[in-house]
């Protein structure tokens, strides 16, 4: 078994990283660079036909691509402690929250990044494409929604979907940093959401430096 | 345990719906009117904050949303015949097909209704909200290649996420059904698709009537 992947800020293969560290497992990771477009080479293509990272390979050859179902995965084999449930009413309510921070936090940061970002902008105009950058500004009020909806919840406990800490938070948490990184952060009235932001950074799966390759056009272009 | 729901095009609740029929299940249903904007009453916003169907609500008072959890739960009571996979590895390539099909059919279509529809026109305009209808436009190109990458794969597959009817599939042909209610189909030259599309489409459980609302401004509203 092997990941392929690249130590970067975007918020999927992040979280599978974040998964790791909070399992206490390292897996042979194969260095795909972003910066020199291997994930887009015919050879990855094989693996994941959409050109991204993370996949698993698994040692009979089958590729596992989506953050969320290598997790998924990885979470059969080494069960301990437990990110997506112990019966299945946690596990509902945990891929529940998995979905609404998907929908409501990481796709409007996706939409601010690909139609705002000038990082991004090169991209999408080496594509031929456009930015749409009035509907991209609109998704900071969706993000502003989804950061509430959150608030709201985080009043009566610590994290997303209940008093432990699971995939919820690794998805919420790893979409949360990159908008920070790009300038769509939290809301600074949601004092819940931030007191949790607080500690869930404050673990040991959470301190890698996100913070570089941001500064490069090269690897944004990747990333997007 | 009850299911907050209503018989209706939107492809959510429509997902539980087909998912209930396939397993042979039938479950208490609290009718839950769109038109009435029942899903945003205060009682309605204590089972779920986002204000959407379906809800899954449990004995104990626990509510479950978002079609794919709900389905999830339902899984662990029904288990046969088995939609979410029989072992770890199947589970992880189906929650990756059904991931690509939110991501790379529901959402773009989502994204041509909201931001292209007429009928959705006069709700973003009360909400004091616009259309970003070239936006909108942009996704058709989205989908298109969404697509193609499902005709592609179903070129040596019956299934979507391999050689059975999965969860993968519901959520991918509930999300077409609404893409060709709204005018935003599967292009011709995708024979596999089609030809896949057309068997989904054949079994018992996706005979329901999906004409009927589209032209109801009022429910349109309610949808969206």
């Amino acid at each position: 078994m092997k990941l392929y992947d690249e130590n970067d800020p975007a918020p999927n293969p992040r979280r599978v990283r974040i998964f790791l560290k909070e399992k206490g497992v390292e897996i042979p990771l194969v260095h795909t660079s972003l910066g020199k477009l291997k994930h887009k080479a015919p050879e990855f293509l094989e693996k994941n036909p959409l050109g991204q990272l993370p996949v698993l390979e698994l040692d009979d050859g089958t590729c596992i691509s989506e953050s969320v179902s290598i997790c998924r995965y990885l979470e059969s084999l080494y069960p301990e402690p437990p990110l997506f449930g112990s019966d299945a009413k946690e596990s509902a309510l945990i891929d529940m929250w998995i979905r609404r921070a998907e929908f409501r936090l990481m796709q409007p940061i996706g939409q601010i990044w690909v139609n705002t970002h000038p990082f991004t902008a090169q991209v999408v105009a080496a594509r031929g494409g456009r930015q749409y950058t009035e509907y991209g500004e609109s998704n900071r009020a969706v993000l502003a929604s989804g950061c509430k909806l959150l608030d709201r919840e985080l009043a009566s406990r610590d994290y997303i979907a209940g008093d432990h800490y699971t995939m919820a938070d690794i998805v919420a948490q790893a979409s949360l940093d990159f908008g920070r990184l790009i300038g769509a952060g939290i809301p600074e009235q949601c004092a819940n959401l931030n007191a949790w932001y607080a500690r869930v950074r404050a673990r040991p799966s959470a301190t890698e430096d996100l913070s570089r390759s941001l500064l490069k056009p090269k690897e944004a272009k990747a990333i997007s």
